[in-house]
């Protein structure tokens, strides 16, 4: 039998999975830092619950892609596709939810899809939402958290913000119905430019005029303040005039990186006013980072319609930031041990030294067996560990250490309060 | 449409979420301490993986309670229901793996058996293995490690220690051919007590003389002393030396809650050496918090046999941790946000004072919308948020705010910088 992993998924290995862990761990604390609230939901839900009306399931691909199977009681289920679809399930279930539910989740999602370089059966889903109210300040908060978070690794980014009532308001005015392809031509135009754009849109039918009046509001680097002077439409005017609200709140809270940007659409189509993606300034990872938006009808469809269940999330792309994280050494990402302890015909001594180094909270590994040094030094070095502590009969008799530090190779004989000063 | 979860599983609530992030992540440090590294498995491995002959899956119910379904190539899969097949089919594709190696890895796995009372089909389990080292060191380290966490919570617990090569030279000794239902019978000693064992034996057609000599050695409290002057068999005297070798070890390291148990058998049947369980000394949770022992088979035999791979594990269960934490209110489990801001008529200036909070290290929630202040703080109640801050243009004129204390009702009018004193 050959062992290896089911086609499509992968293990993650120590030395990026440390990597994860750094990014987890240091959204969650910017979560909480914003008074989001941690949710867990099932990997395993109804079929029909992830096939439900509304939800994002009918809405795109998920759900032909869904890994489906039945339990022992023939129930059909599937494994989820996303978050939001549990999310929604949640607050539906929950009507006694104080509301707004500001809540976070992260963990695997699964889609049975073709495999592409980069493209996993199970990949991680990381998103942040406030559901149940329709203020500004909701989005406001969201962003702001994404710059708080990007700004305390020190990466530059920028966040594009758009709304899709502008976009439907500058569609209207154009005299474009079916706006649906006309969005996904503008998505594309800081990748195939306005003649691009303008091509694509000729080539799906929509007249010269339309094309024309589309562009005298969707050219390149259109501000705010140009738009506010041309739009018409009513729909319009109230993505101009949530926009101004939002920008205000964002100067308030110090934002610095969110710009308008009028051709940034976010294909999927169940947003209805804000949308917003964040992108690295510099660097090799160009793909988006973080991305989402406001979808006020989407929770309420789900759960049949009666209710209106307003909502604003992100969605952090884990890999792209564990990629960024992976570009940059500098973000202080390495190895768990900062020390490795040999012993040499020492070991209850070792022992001590090692229980010594824990209770000051250094992380200390040991020599396990009977290794010799040199092997041992390998050891160590594999696992990138900075600081090997030697101890033999010698050092012992002196009451000290010998500290390695395995990057310059040097040693120096230390008491061991004088090593936890050094790696504390 | 009924929205509802899949049958047997179930979303972890926020409240009870933050306390199992609150177990996880003191479990995930104390791992770290120990220099174990972290490692993901996929959720998803192929069916032929699962029921590989020697792994877990072949010895148990496990294989039988398996999830499984086809990829759109008709490859047969399953969703795990242990990490530890994971880990050996890990171990087994990746042969330039330095050994020892010292892994943890936390999260769901699955069963689609019978539902009872807390028992789900989807549950987390958080294993830690020292794989490639028949040392007691590892043994060792990793009871040090199950204890230096307990106690981290102030928790007093006990670790019973027993050794399966001294359990089968007993039973040798004893005459004993048929040792697994010895075994089980013996398992169920601090349960059904001496006669009910001898009870359970004579049924199972063990002869009184087997019976006889096999209580001169499982009598209750016997000592480690006691038994190693009577035990004969050299199987039974390695498991002796083996258990002599880790206590002096456990001594060192200053483990004070391990102890031998010579009736503690520890069911699965894949362990070789030693085995532990941890149990709270007082305490509704009766259940055992943390298990595990050697397994020096295992590996090789799912890897084909042609190497032997020793090893040793603990696994904690999450749950039941989870549990005592609930019951012990005193842990600091408690809400995300600190501090809840509702601004009356004065946005901007709150919304400022948010993030000086954030800057400062303080979760802090925003009132988002527009609730009246009685509204607001039902909300800040109801999520447990210890303090709310009140910020109306009185205040602001000040230059103060007005910090309330949720759990007295007391008001202070404070400046900013007062408030993150306090607050942090």
């Amino acid at each position: 039998m050959k062992l290896q992993t089911a086609r499509g998924v992968r293990d993650i290995p120590p030395e990026e999975k440390i990597v994860k862990n750094k990014v987890v761990e240091s959204l969650t604390s910017m979560f909480e830092r914003y008074g989001f609230l941690p949710l867990e939901t099932p990997i395993i839900e109804r079929f029909e619950t992830l096939a439900a009306k509304g939800g994002a399931g009918t809405a795109s691909d998920a759900l032909k892609e869904t890994f489906t199977f039945q339990d022992q009681g023939k129930r059909k289920l599937g494994l989820r596709f996303e978050l939001t679809t549990s999310l929604a399930r949640y607050v539906a279930q929950n009507p006694t939810l104080k509301l707004p539910f500001k809540r976070y989740e992260m963990g695997p999602v699964f889609r049975d899809g073709p495999i592409k370089l980069g493209r996993y059966r199970q990949f991680w889903q990381c998103d942040v939402d406030t559901i149940g109210t329709s203020s500004m300040l909701a989005d406001a908060e969201i962003l702001s958290l994404a710059e708080t978070f990007f700004d305390y690794w020190k990466l530059n980014v920028v966040i594009k913000v758009n709304n899709r009532k502008l976009l439907n308001g500058i569609l209207t005015q154009a005299g474009i119905k079916n706006k649906e392809n006309a969005l996904i031509a503008i998505d594309k135009l800081e990748k195939i430019g306005v003649d691009g754009v303008k091509k694509e849109l000729s080539e799906r039918k929509y007249t010269s005029v339309q094309i024309k009046n589309l562009f005298t509001f969707i050219q390149e680097n259109r501000t705010l303040q140009q738009i506010t002077k041309i739009i018409t439409d009513d729909e319009g005017k109230e993505g101009i005039e949530e926009l101004k609200e939002l920008f205000s709140y964002l100067n308030v809270l110090g934002v610095k990186n969110a710009g308008f940007d009028i051709s940034m659409v976010r294909g999927l189509s169940y947003y209805t006013g804000t949308v917003f993606e964040v992108f690295l300034k510099k660097g090799n990872v160009t793909s988006s980072l973080a991305g989402g938006g406001r979808y006020d009808n989407m929770i309420g469809d789900f759960m049949g319609g009666d209710r209106i269940v307003p909502a604003v999330g992100i969605a952090f792309g884990i890999e792209p930031i564990m990629d960024v994280f992976k570009e940059k050494a500098a973000l202080g990402v390495g190895s768990i041990a900062k020390a490795y302890i040999i012993p040499i015909n020492t070991v209850q001594e070792s022992l001590q030294v090692a229980q010594q180094l824990r209770s000051a909270g250094i992380n200390t590994d040991f020599a396990l067996g009977k290794k010799g040094v040199s092997k041992s030094l390998q050891y160590a070095n594999a696992l990138n560990i900075p600081y090997v502590i030697i101890i033999g009969e010698n050092e012992c008799k002196q009451n000290k250490v010998m500290l390695r530090d395995m990057k310059s190779g040097s040693e120096t004989l230390l008491t061991v309060s004088e090593v936890i000063t050094k790696l504390r």
